[in-house]
């Protein structure tokens, strides 16, 4: 390897450099050899400059220069040079100098990639994720993963600042029931048992909050074996804190600031912290049908069931009858926007959230059209008047019970305003979601679960919800979730650190007695040992880079991240193994 | 909960606050009742203060305090005085100061707990385990894991500083040979497939060089499903880098900063970086029979095959003529400290390295003593010369081969050293390790393995002893291990970038060509795509803060570390799990 080392990043050199010798090291994204002059353009992650070869210059330089292909590896020596006013290229960050190369060496060659190493390539993703290390070499991808690092020092940095201590947690912990599907790792001592992968540190943080660390924090590896969509993966990365002695406000007030500081090394924006929205669950629910409701836009959803309780539009007053709701949205001047086709394809959209159709209607030159004007034209002016119609506006309706309307709605809403282009991609809208329910119906599992886990603390006037005889899923929680643009950002809570409300709220859960002291027993000791009160918040750090960089796939801001099938196609991971490996931990797998 | 906030942790009250109003949050660490007059010792993660409860105070408070036993969380709020010129306690770092006790809340109640929370405490290692989070609550455990967390905030936040990014690299990684035994995950998808738990990112971070990302580095768990020693968990802690383009001297240029920056800022060392001595394995293990050689201290090896060939004694003659060697390392006025008791009982631990015995003279009033005395008399003047014998001297031999003999008096130098006093307990000796063998015989496997792993870079004046029909063990390679006080700190090395190289490696491991494309042909493949000159190094952390805060065992800086049998006692992982979830990952276990 050349004696050299390197002085500066290619895609920083700049004009105030002009007559330096510089060395740089990088990839050849593309040469031009017009013969005897060869240009090249040099890539490394900071960008791109241009070196020029020539006689001139170096003969032995320019001999090298026609040996180099593109993603060859070189390092050169030159001179930097401001380029004639005619060769300045605008589009390029250093298009205003170029490097007269006096020394020339080829690291490492390079057979022609399976791509083109460029942004907004059209590539398949499987051949994507099977040469990632060349993926990954494009300028986008650079800077998602080096604005994940950023994301990543400046918590740190922020947490240090605040006095919490960097504690890991054990990534060979226990299963435990509750939550997602667990990863296992078979115990080779103990062959028959095993250890699972955590979904979260959750209960250790609880513990070193009981050990009196008074302040955690830890970029945490999380993991869940569940079948995946466009945002999971089978591991996740938590930014993942927890304090003891802080009430939620003053938990909140912190993670504002954190998230200030976040904002301005990333992304340099500069959010105003106490601006931040707090939504009561109901209220999201009420006016986004949304626990994560972006709130760049309005389009907010209005309970019209008292003005259709008065048509005879059987469809609305029979979802009334049943203890449902009939809720509107308004798509502002949408009556010419949004043709036939496209709301036959919504309507078909929205069965998966158990809708059973889309009522809709256009009020245009102060008339009603559409399928149901005709059932609601009684009720015009009041429809009118309550949701302040305008010409040429269109109305969505939904009918169902709570939690479809408000599924439906919400999703509309969001659909409603990227058609109409009022969502502003530039701001950064930030809202606290809190007082949860406590529960939430699981039809996965056919019965209550926590909303948040287990180990959420209820509202201190919801506490005797959790007595026999009361009504368990009545109680609102602690908790407090963070929303960015629309994306649940993070989750957190206030958590039970009392034995007698833990085991309250697992009897709450269906766990008997000796399931519990099974499952949690140790955390339940734990409590009768000086817990103090305590409560945290996990952001999800894939989710935060994704956002921050302006991605839609989880995947662009993860090196080596695994596809739909939870496979890596780069190392084929996972594979079989030895027979030798199996015997030793005493399974037998099918053939 | 009290709506106060705390203001300021107990351990930092200070005669400055005297007069001030202040709120603490806490573990009583101890009450005396003096019947109207209640002392209570209040202990957070910083430390413990004197609190006064009195009528004279606060009657409430007071009440409160008659409740309060060990181990209960209270909040109070009282001001702070200067303690009396008699009740000053100079042991404490608040000993000049008591908090008098306005207002006192129970926050947490606790059961005594099975054994007290203060240091040195003699407790069974499995109940302090299962007890884990009393057994945190003890300050020099808090001591350790806060500094440990020190090493990780400076070491990220010299890292960013240098231009390296936090990548994080999967934790669900494939199974590939060499190296220890993995931790297998088997996966759903694909019943009968298995992940593995990396034990390290090596391959991945090559990958992240191969993407162009020029500098990483990462705080990276790794996993080794291997019988278990004092200094061994089945998962660990890297500090873990790698950088393209420079060489090993600039890497460990840098390293060097790094570590300098850790220890002023976790121990408040000066240490100067530049003064590092830079051994060659071979040397080291000449010199001081150990690769990782302690320098706190002299007791250097002799060679004194030359002298011993003279005599007649067959022990040392016989060992010679086999190839191997006698050497000596000298007691400084050992002659009476040692007692044949000791010196037996060394000699039957020393068999563990394969040594058949320990030979030994005692220098004393110009004659050598002990059972071999008779055997060496011819050769006392010129063994008196070379080895510089003083009066006292006691002399310890070993006859056999170069690693039965290095290991034997390697180890036993350390023995003397510490017998005689002679290690300077204060003292922080950093040491290059260079110029490593390339590969190292292996009992485990019965075969030559790589010394460091497979993809170390030989020195380049080696790389021919890889071709076809040389011995390759011959090689020596471009790695380098920094040491610290007898520890093996951490593992360097330049790595291969090259497909040619790395075969041919491979190849010298036994591979054939479709074992080496099975287990690592997405490396190869790698190689032909523009693949940079690239190096790094991973530092132990779990050492290192062993190391820094003078424990004996990295346990004591684990917030949950697995006992000698990889089980966790306190939440009991591993463990059973379900029949489901076996059946949904196609596994038969034994009952």
């Amino acid at each position: 390897m050349s004696g050299k080392q390197r002085t500066v990043y290619a895609g920083l050199v700049n004009e105030k450099m002009a007559g330096q010798a510089i060395t740089l090291k990088g990839w050849v994204q593309k040469r031009r050899d017009l013969g005897g002059l060869i240009f090249v353009d040099l890539r490394d992650r900071e960008g791109i400059v241009q070196l020029t070869f020539s006689d001139e210059f170096s003969k032995d330089a320019l001999k090298t220069a026609e040996r180099i292909r593109s993603e060859y590896v070189i390092s050169i020596t030159g001179v930097v040079s401001l380029r004639a006013e005619s060769a300045i290229n605008p589009k390029m960050k250093t298009g205003k100098v170029e490097v007269l190369v006096h020394q020339a060496e080829i690291l490492a060659e390079s057979k022609t990639p399976p791509f083109d190493i460029e942004d907004g390539v059209d590539v398949n993703e499987e051949l994507k994720l099977k040469y990632r290390y060349l993926d990954l070499r494009r300028p986008e991808m650079q800077k998602g993963l080096i604005l994940r690092s950023k994301i990543m020092s400046s918590s740190m940095r922020f947490m240090e600042e605040n006095g919490f201590l960097d504690i890991e947690t054990p990534y060979l912990a226990k299963s435990t029931p509750e939550g997602a599907r667990d990863y296992l790792v078979p115990s080779r001592i103990y062959p028959g048992s095993f250890y699972a992968l955590p979904q979260s540190p959750q209960l250790f943080k609880q513990l070193l909050m009981g050990a009196g660390f008074d302040r955690y924090f830890q970029i945490a590896r999380c993991f869940r074996d569940e079948d995946l969509r466009g945002d999971r993966q089978p591991e996740f990365t938590q930014l993942d804190m927890e304090t003891s002695f802080m009430n939620q406000g003053e938990i909140m007030e912190l993670v504002n600031r954190w998230i200030t500081q976040i904002m301005s090394d990333v992304v340099k924006a500069n959010i105003d912290s106490n601006s931040f929205p707090v939504l009561h669950w109901q209220e999201a629910m009420d006016r986004f049908g949304s626990d994560k409701p972006d709130l760049r836009f309005g389009i907010e959803l209005h309970d019209v069931s008292e003005i259709m309780k008065q048509t005879n539009f059987t469809v609305f007053t029979g979802a009334i009858k049943k203890g449902g709701f009939v809720k509107a949205i308004v798509a502002p001047k949408g009556a010419t926007k949004f043709t036939r086709k496209m709301i036959d394809g919504q309507t078909d959209y929205i069965k998966r959230f158990g809708a059973k159709g889309l009522a809709w209607i256009k009020f245009e030159n102060g008339e009603f059209s559409g399928p149901i004007a005709k059932f609601v034209s009684d009720v015009k002016g009041q429809l009118v008047s309550f949701l302040s119609l305008s010409d040429g506006d269109l109305v969505f309706f939904a009918a169902d019970t709570f939690s479809v309307v408000s599924d439906t709605l919400g999703y509309l809403r969001k659909y409603v305003a990227k058609e109409l282009d009022l969502i502003d991609e530039s701001k950064w809208d930030f809202a606290w979601i809190v007082d949860w329910p406590l529960f939430e119906y699981s039809e996965d599992f056919g019965r209550w679960i926590a909303a948040h886990h287990p180990f959420t603390m209820p509202n201190e006037e919801d506490l005797h919800y959790l007595d026999d005889g009361e009504d368990p899923h009545l109680a609102h929680a602690q908790s407090y979730d963070l929303v960015l643009n629309g994306y649940e950002l993070g989750s957190g809570s206030i958590r039970i650190h009392t034995m007698d409300i833990q085991k309250k709220m697992l009897k709450a859960l269906g766990f008997t007695s000796d399931q519990a002291e099974k499952a949690f027993g140790f955390l339940l000791e734990a409590m009768e040992y000086g817990f103090p009160p305590m409560g945290g918040i996990a952001l999800g750090l894939d989710r935060l880079a994704m956002l921050l960089s302006g991605k839609e796939n989880i995947r662009e801001v993860i090196a080596f991240p695994k596809n739909s099938n939870a496979t890596e196609p780069m190392t084929k991971a996972p594979s079989r193994v030895s027979e030798k490996q199996l015997a030793e931990l005493g399974l037998r797998v099918p053939e």
